[in-house]
């Protein structure tokens, strides 16, 4: 499983359910719009606390970013 | 929430669960025994691909390592 890819999916998911484009998520976060592009095209490889800081700006829970 | 003293918790459990020494999950993962007494402390921020090498090792999955 290529948690890199899963999370880019699971954070852009997330993103457009809570109908928020990269520059709204960025600002929310404190996230730059550059990570959050590459987050969610599966190159990054963020630690849980940046799981749970991404999880609280999109209203989901750190488990639902990681979920398969 | 604190991230790395749940996730240390949940390694910890899963660890003690399958009945393995800190020294024979680290023979197990390829992590050192120093980085999981750390880890289980709290006092690591994994990330998500060695959330998943360790939720391997532990024989679980990566969700359960950050689940409440």
């Amino acid at each position: 499983m290529d948690m890199r890819k899963l999370v880019g999916q699971n954070v852009k998911e997330a993103r457009l359910t809570a109908g928020l484009s990269q520059e709204q998520l960025a600002e929310r976060s404190g996230f730059s719009q550059q990570y959050l592009s590459g987050l969610e095209r599966g190159q990054r490889n963020p630690t849980v606390v940046t799981l749970f800081e991404l999880s609280q700006a999109l209203n989901v829970t750190p488990v639902d970013l990681i979920r398969p």
